[in-house]
C-alpha cells in the first residue's frame, strides 16, 4: 500500500523513519511491501494525498487541512485517542475508515489517576496552599481504602483509572453509555443514572471522550450534586465539564480539590482564572503521554489494525462516526 | 495490672475510655482484670506513676516529664513509631521495657510514598511552579516502571514504600543496618554501601528511624552523589538529611524535586527557607497518620505486646535501646 505519514510542523518529527523501520521489524510480514513517505508541510500533504491509501497523522496536523482531496484513501490513523477535533467526519472520503490511537495512553494515565486520587485524598491541594503562605497545617486523613470513586468512561483511560483506584482498595463505579459490567470496575451504571450516583461519589474521575453527548456533561447542577468535600480529576477533555462552575465550587469550598489535566482553552493563557482557583492543581495536558514509548507503541497499534484490515476483520481502533469516538 | 494512659494536654483525648473499651472487647481475655486510669496533666501523671505497672502515652506527653519516678513500671508503650525524642533511655526504670508503635503507620505511609514517587516522576513540583506563574508548561515523562528507587530503612515504613513503588514496576533497593534480604525489596544492601548505590538512585526515599547512626545520614556530599534530576522523599525524620544542603541542591536544579513530610524544626516557622525552595513540596508531618484508625490500631498493637509479655515471649515492638529504635 501507499502509506503517508504527516507529522506536525512546529515540533520535531514525531513518527520518524527510524521509528517506522523499527516498528516494521517488530510487525513482520504485514509491514512488508509498502511505499512510505513522510511530510510536515502543506505541499507534502497535498502531493501525498493524490496517491495515498493510508494516512498516519497527528490530529493537529490533520484538523487544519480539512477538507482535502484523497481519491484512494482507505484508512486514516490518528495518533490521538480523542478525535473530537475531527468531528463531524463529513470530510472523510467515502468508504475510508477513521482510526484513533486508543490504548497507547493506559500505563501513563493510570499512574496519573492513582497520583491524583492519592493527592486529593491526602488533601495535597490544601497543603500546597498552606505552603504558599508559609503556614504549618497538618491534614490528617484516612486512606483511600473503601472510598467511593466514580469514573466516567470505561474505555482505555477509564479502565486504567479504575485499576489504579482499586489497587488502593477504593470502590469504583464506572459510568458508560450502556451498562454492561466491566472487569476493572466494582459496578457499572449507564450515563442516565449519573445523577443518582453523584451524591455518594467522594471522588469523580472524568476519562471519557468529548462527543456531542458528553460535552458539558458535568453541568453546574451536576457538580453541585457531588457531596461537600468531594474531589475531581479530569484526564479526558476540558469540554466535559462546565469549567466556570467547577472553579466556583472549588473557590466556595463545596469541592475540596481538583487535579485537572485538560482545559478550555488549551493552552490556558496567562491570567486565566483556572491558574489561581482554590485547591485546583493544573497540569498542562501531560497525563497520558510517555514520550519514550508513545510513537513506537502507536505504530504497533497501527500495524495491529492494518493486519485486521487486510484480513477483513473488525478494526480494533475504528472510530464509531455516529458516537464520535 | 495497673495501666495508666497519659494523653497530651493540648489536643482532644487521644486514647479515650471508649476506644480503650472497644479495644478490650477485640482483645479478649488478655484485656480482662486490669485497673485503668486516664490523665492529661502533670498531677495525674505523677499520681499514677506511683502505682502503675504499664504506661501508655504519646511520646510528646512523656518527653517533657523525663525523668520521673515510677517504682512498679514494667512497660512503656509509646504511640509513635519514632522514639528518638526519648533517647538515650537512661530515664527508663530498671527492668522496664520501652515499646514503640511500629506497624500502625504502614497503610497510610505506603499511600504517601506511592503518591510522592508518582508526583516526582510526573514532575508535579515543576507543574506547581508553572501554575504559580500562570505558565502552560507540559512535562512529558515516562512511567515509573523500571525506575531505580532506593529506600533507606526496611522497617514498617520502608517496606510499605517499597511495596508501593513495586506496584508501579519500579526496581527497589533497600538500605538497612544488616544486608539480609527482605521480601518487599528487589535488593537489600547494608548502610555502608549507601555511597555506592546513590549514583544510580533516580529516587531516594528516607524511611528509617532517627538514631545516633542515622542523624545527618544524607550529608551534602551524599546528596551530591545522587544523579542529576533525582528526586527525594522523606517520611522518616527531618534530622536524617542535611536540610540546608538539600535546599541548595534543589534550588540549583541538581535535584529535580522533593516531597518532604518531616523537617528541622517542626513546626516549620513562617519565613523558613523550606517553604520557598524550588521544586520542594512540603507537607506538615501528616504522611503516616490515619486519624480514623490510628488509636484503635495502636491499642491492638499494645494488646499484642501485652500478650507476649504475659506469655514470656519476645515483645514485637520492643525498642532496642542500643540502636535507639
Amino acid at each position: 500500500m501507499r502509506i503517508h505519514v504527516q507529522n506536525p510542523e512546529a515540533v520535531h518529527m514525531e513518527v520518524s523513519p527510524e521509528l517506522w523501520h523499527e516498528a516494521c521489524a517488530r510487525a513482520g510480514a504485514i509491514a512488508e511491501g509498502h511505499e512510505i513517505s513522510f511530510g510536515t508541510d502543506e505541499a507534502a500533504f497535498a502531493a501525498a494525498m493524490q496517491t495515498a491509501d493510508i494516512l498516519i497523522t497527528a490530529t493537529s496536523a490533520l484538523a487544519k487541512r480539512i477538507p482535502f482531496t484523497a481519491p484512494r484513501l482507505k484508512m486514516v490513523f490518528c495518533t490521538s485517542a480523542g478525535v473530537d477535533r475531527l468531528m463531524p467526519a463529513d470530510w472523510l472520503p467515502p468508504g475510508a475508515k477513521l482510526l484513533n490511537n486508543s490504548g497507547v495512553h493506559s500505563a501513563k494515565s493510570g499512574e496519573y489517576a492513582a497520583m491524583a486520587l492519592l493527592m486529593l485524598n491526602a488533601r495535597i491541594p490544601g497543603a500546597i496552599a498552606a505552603q504558599q503562605t508559609g503556614t504549618w497545617k497538618p491534614f490528617l486523613t484516612p486512606t483511600l481504602r473503601g472510598k467511593h470513586v466514580t469514573v466516567v468512561g470505561t474505555g482505555t483511560l477509564g479502565a486504567a483509572a479504575a485499576r489504579a483506584a482499586r489497587q488502593f482498595g477504593a470502590h469504583v463505579t464506572g459510568v458508560r453509555r450502556g451498562h454492561d459490567p466491566h472487569p476493572d470496575f466494582d459496578a457499572v451504571v449507564s450515563t442516565d443514572r449519573l445523577d443518582d450516583i453523584l451524591p455518594t461519589s467522594q471522588f469523580l474521575v472524568l476519562a471519557c471522550p468529548l462527543t456531542a453527548a458528553t460535552r458539558n456533561l458535568m453541568t453546574r447542577q451536576r457538580l453541585e450534586r457531588l457531596p461537600k468535600g468531594a474531589g475531581i480529576v479530569n484526564v479526558g477533555r476540558g469540554g466535559l465539564v462546565e469549567q466556570e462552575a467547577l472553579c466556583d465550587l472549588l473557590d466556595s469550598g463545596h469541592l475540596r480539590g481538583a487535579i485537572l489535566d485538560v482545559f478550555v482553552p488549551e493552552p490556558l493563557p496567562q491570567g486565566h482564572r483556572v491558574w489561581t482557583t482554590k485547591n485546583l492543581v493544573a497540569t498542562a495536558h501531560m497525563a497520558a503521554d510517555d514520550p519514550t514509548t508513545y510513537y513506537s507503541d502507536s505504530l504497533d497499534i497501527f500495524f495491529t489494525n492494518l493486519t485486521a484490515l487486510v484480513d477483513g476483520h473488525p478494526l480494533p481502533n475504528l472510530v464509531d462516526l455516529t458516537h464520535g469516538y
